[in-house]
């Protein structure tokens, strides 16, 4: 079924051990709609700039997206460079230029209403809250966040929560907004502001689902999925949308919504991760094929099943 | 069958976010012991001061074992503080007083020399290639080390290596010793150096195992073994002494040693180190039983587990 995607698009500038590139397609909504277009139909909400080519737009329509809720807008596309020639796993910064991406009020076109599926990319919880209220016919809600908004707009995002059914981020994330050191006692944190269930990623260690009690069945453990250390990380960038590409994309494409669901999901989600940083931007989400993909999903799951 | 544990002893004052406590029984080959003993047979050989009285010695009896080879020489235990306020992942040393353990040279008793297994702990790496080459019926000789002897020590280590089958170490040792920042990289490197396997533990994250081509089977993936997020992480001490003990021992008490049993092993590893994290010092390792490991074995199986 039909996923809304809400988020950014941006031309990215990164460096890493592996190389440098510059002005490369990314952005949230870019990472997210490649990722979940492997297994279902994706749609974007985004906002570009004079600069977004034909060329550009066809990377996602390539992959089917649907591209028609881009809005153009005069100016510039949201421009984002950092490096990881320090740490693999933390970019730092070099510069962000918000350019159209600063006034960005998301439009949602007539024929998205229906769409089933919404994910909320990581922008200001003000505006993920608008698009919640649109969408009447969505059956699953995921939604991303991060330091910046937990910081800066923790009043728009408790109130964001209260429409994110799964809700998607890192460990520094989950403890900051669950004001715990303790992950376990800050995902329960997190879960009582709102969400069914809570995803944390750890990076190259995988990411783990809690759920609110009786959330999508029964159970009182959380699941765990891990990723397979690869070989050479290139680019760390978009890993994190990529894995909530494969993750609602799974869901999206599933007759039923339970745990058994969710949790082979917590591996596409891995999956996508890992094929994401294999390559600068958004090449390797590009070109893949769902044969590669179910064969990692293989592997993965090999990497933690006793006989 | 029977393991031989070559490690330390120790009192140590450590304080944690959830409480302090001082001079409790602590060092690498009790928490291995104690953990191991829930499996097989396990003997000690290590070194204690006049300070160390038979209560301490009773806590290894109690669990049956072999205290024989514990030598007692004229002064002070091995003292150790540190803390964990900052960061329950790595501890901060306020002061290490080696005392009886900065002469320690291993000796192995006789009755000792027909031990199956062997668990060279965290100590000078000449004095583990010294009691590696005593031992002449071991069938597999698993071994811990650290930072210190990586940058001080790296030669003898080296030869150490050679000995060793299986190595236990962390994310940040394996990093340092294999010369990498790639994990993937650095485990193969490591396993360059000599030992058939290498166990890379990630703390709360759990832990993989990587095997050098061909060693204990068939197979080019690694594997790994998640944990559980528990409630409250009371003590971090000992937690990879008592992963080590769960690991060997499992092993000590198959019949085989194949992957299959490794894999179950890193489970019973990260499950025994997730206990000893429950209450200070040794405490939860003292008073378990085979149920409960069972019972979190299964957890920890199904953490992972798809349908």
């Amino acid at each position: 079924m039909s996923i809304l995607a809400v988020g950014s698009i941006a031309f990215d500038s990164i460096a890493t051990p592996s190389g440098k590139v510059e002005n490369i397609l990314g952005g949230s909504a870019t990472y997210f709609s490649l990722s979940a277009s492997y297994f279902t139909d994706v749609r974007v909400v985004a906002v570009v700039g004079n600069d977004f080519t034909v060329e550009h737009e066809s990377v996602l329509k390539k992959r089917g997206v649907d591209t028609a809720g881009i809005e153009h807008a005069n100016g510039k596309t949201f421009r984002w460079g950092g490096q990881y020639l320090e740490n693999l796993n933390e970019a730092k910064t070099d510069f962000t230029e918000l350019n159209v991406f600063e006034s960005f009020k998301p439009q949602i076109p007539a024929a998205y209403k229906d769409s089933k599926f919404l994910f909320l990319g990581n922008i200001h919880p003000g505006l993920q809250t608008a698009v919640a209220k649109e969408m009447n016919a969505v059956r699953l809600t995921g939604g991303d966040t991060m330091n910046f908004w937990i910081q800066g707009a923790l009043q728009d995002l408790r109130e964001t929560l209260k429409y994110v059914d799964i809700l998607l981020i890192n460990d520094g994330e989950a403890k900051m907004l669950g004001g715990e050191r303790n992950l376990l006692r800050a995902a329960q944190k997190v879960l009582a502001l709102g969400p069914k269930a809570l995803v944390i990623k750890h990076g190259e260690y995988g990411a783990t689902i809690f759920f609110r009690e009786g959330a999508f069945g029964i159970g009182r453990h959380p699941f765990r999925a891990p990723t397979l250390p690869i070989d050479e990380v290139k680019d760390p960038t978009g890993a994190g949308d990529s894995f909530a590409g494969g993750f609602m994309g799974y869901i999206a494409s599933q007759e039923e919504i339970n745990r058994e669901v969710l949790k082979r999901a917590l591996f596409y989600g891995g999956v996508m991760g890992s094929f994401a940083v294999e390559r600068f931007g958004t090449e390797r989400l590009q070109s893949l094929t769902r044969e590669e993909i179910e064969e990692r999903f293989e592997i993965f799951r090999e990497l933690t099943h006793l006989e």
